[in-house]
């Protein structure tokens, strides 16, 4: 995986409009809705399909064509994307289509794992098509915007094809031929926002329960999270070369606060299950000799070890 | 606390110059050392003391006064600043201090919990001392810049009267009259951001031993940030009204993935405390009945209840 591969593509002043490619979608839910309509705003020939078939309708209203079953729909066109709830889905979506995706592409929107992603790989592999594997980071309304980013990875070749049709759904990037590699982004962003988000919560009860306003602390930390793009390019590069410098000050300094952080939440009766977490690291690594080092030194202590 | 107080004083183009102000110091560790500099640098006669006296000599090299007690320290300046490690400190550092604090206003920098910052106000005025409590959001070296943000609450008159002084250390906000505001502020902000950092270590484990370059990740994961703040407020927003729409997607889809996103943790030994309680609060919301709303809706199960 080259830095360039794993890059969003730069955003091109004037890019080549992608020729037109008839492309089938299979599963209209929210965002497959959205992929269809993207497609058909570019002016490419969109099949669709989806297990319920009123949901096709609006579709087909705005100028698509309707496919009576998954497989029709995947013999429709050469570029065949399916977006559907989960791996069970998918699933029942390729044991309908099966070998009428031979000769085709087939790019897999669905949110899933990296395992799964490789397993589908392999599918299409011995019914002789190409597998792209994409995610999804963003919001339906967003699509075909550069708001939404869309990792992909597996194949290559498939990728260079289709790419400048795909850029029609947002933002795109490549990550490598492994066909998992697009999931493990997509499962390392998702968890981090999740952590950013349900600490964030767990917060607003400590602030709704001290009296403050929960809408002019949203404001003030959003105003804070200016800082951290740099703050995170510093700690990423401290794991990286185990230069570990006293980022957000040195572990001796930070740990004498946490008694009083954590005493705080529980006073209110919020939870503070991280804010134990991170102090035991902190006292850790003090009792180690490194209480001169920064918050970062305390990826030496996470599992997996190195 | 109006929304003018909770609003760090708008960016001024041509801030009045603060009248020169005789400032003390007490606390000549790396925080303390920068306010100091900070002071002198905006040509306020600076008065230093430091426990450890070897620690007041290059404050004293660039121009400031030593005193050889935080009491004769305190007499010297009509304000008082201290910024010691901790509670502990605080507390001896102002049972040395006692009646000399009698006419000024003492300014506590130092971290701590509400309780303390209210006790610290009880002691001052006791002894006929205005108190300001404030806290630090920022990294020494940046001290001097708005860079460095620091909420203040107690005393109107004070914070009136020496605004101008305290804005040459940073972004400055007042919280209110209840000295304990700025530490729920500080304390709110720095959990949110030990909640983004830890979880953001923990899946840096998981980058690594995907094989995929942290450095990279962190790089995108900084840039998807910036979609946060306006998240961030509608969260808010939906939590302040009880209006959950379905952020992030429905429940229902979210939930969707969280197996898989579990399962992909645990399979390289990456914990997942957070993800699994994120996923056992969708699950809850879903059986209850609330399964079309979004993320912010997790908030009514979190404690302390309404
Ligand atoms: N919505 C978002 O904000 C968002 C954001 C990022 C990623 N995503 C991902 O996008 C994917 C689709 O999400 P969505 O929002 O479109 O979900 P949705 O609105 O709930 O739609 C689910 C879709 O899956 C289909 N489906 C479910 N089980 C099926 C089965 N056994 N066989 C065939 N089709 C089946 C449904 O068909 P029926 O109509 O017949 O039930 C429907 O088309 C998910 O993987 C999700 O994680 C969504
Ligand atoms: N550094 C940062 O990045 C940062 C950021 C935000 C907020 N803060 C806060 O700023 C405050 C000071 O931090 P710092 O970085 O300056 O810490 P530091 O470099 O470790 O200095 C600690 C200071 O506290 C003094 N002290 C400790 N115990 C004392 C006692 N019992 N009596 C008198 N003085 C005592 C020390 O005096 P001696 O020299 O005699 O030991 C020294 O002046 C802390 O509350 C910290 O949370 C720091």
């Amino acid at each position: 995986m080259t830095a360039a591969h794993t890059t969003p593509a730069a955003p091109d002043p004037t890019p080549a409009p992608a020729v037109p490619t008839p492309v089938s979608v299979l599963g209209l839910g929210a965002m497959g809705s959205a992929i269809a309509r993207a497609f058909l705003a570019a002016g490419h020939r969109t099949t669709v399909w989806n297990r319920t078939a009123s949901r096709r309708t609006p579709l087909v209203e705005v100028g698509a064509a309707e496919a009576g079953s998954a497989a029709e729909a995947a013999a429709a066109s050469p570029l065949v994307v399916v977006c559907v709830l989960d791996r069970a889905a998918v699933d029942e979506v390729l044991a309908s289509v099966d070998t009428a995706i031979a000769g085709k592409t087939l790019v897999n929107l669905t949110s899933g794992s990296p395992a799964q992603a490789r397993s589908y790989a392999r599918w299409a592999r011995e019914r002789g098509a190409e597998y792209l594997d994409g995610k999804i980071m963003g919001d339906p309304p967003y699509v075909g915007t550069p708001q939404v980013m869309f990792p992909f990875s597996g194949s290559a070749d498939a990728f260079a094809e289709h790419e400048a049709v795909l850029r029609e759904l947002g933002t795109v990037a490549y990550h490598g031929a492994d066909a998992g590699a697009a999931a493990v982004e997509f499962m390392a962003q998702v968890a981090t926002s999740y952590e950013l988000l349900i600490g964030f919560l767990h917060t607003l009860r400590l602030v709704a329960a001290e009296g403050s306003d929960v809408s002019a602390f949203a404001e003030r930390f959003g105003a804070s999270l200016a800082v951290f793009p740099t703050l995170l390019n510093s700690m990423a590069h401290a794991v990286a070369t185990g230069a570990y410098g006293p980022d957000l000050g040195s572990l001796n300094v930070q740990a004498a606060l946490m008694d009083d952080l954590i005493g705080h939440r529980e006073s209110v009766g919020v939870e503070a299950v991280r804010m134990r977490e991170v102090k035991e690291l902190m006292d850790r690594r003090i009792k180690d000799g490194h209480g001169d080092q920064g918050f970062s030194s305390l990826f030496e202590l996470l599992a997996p070890r190195a």
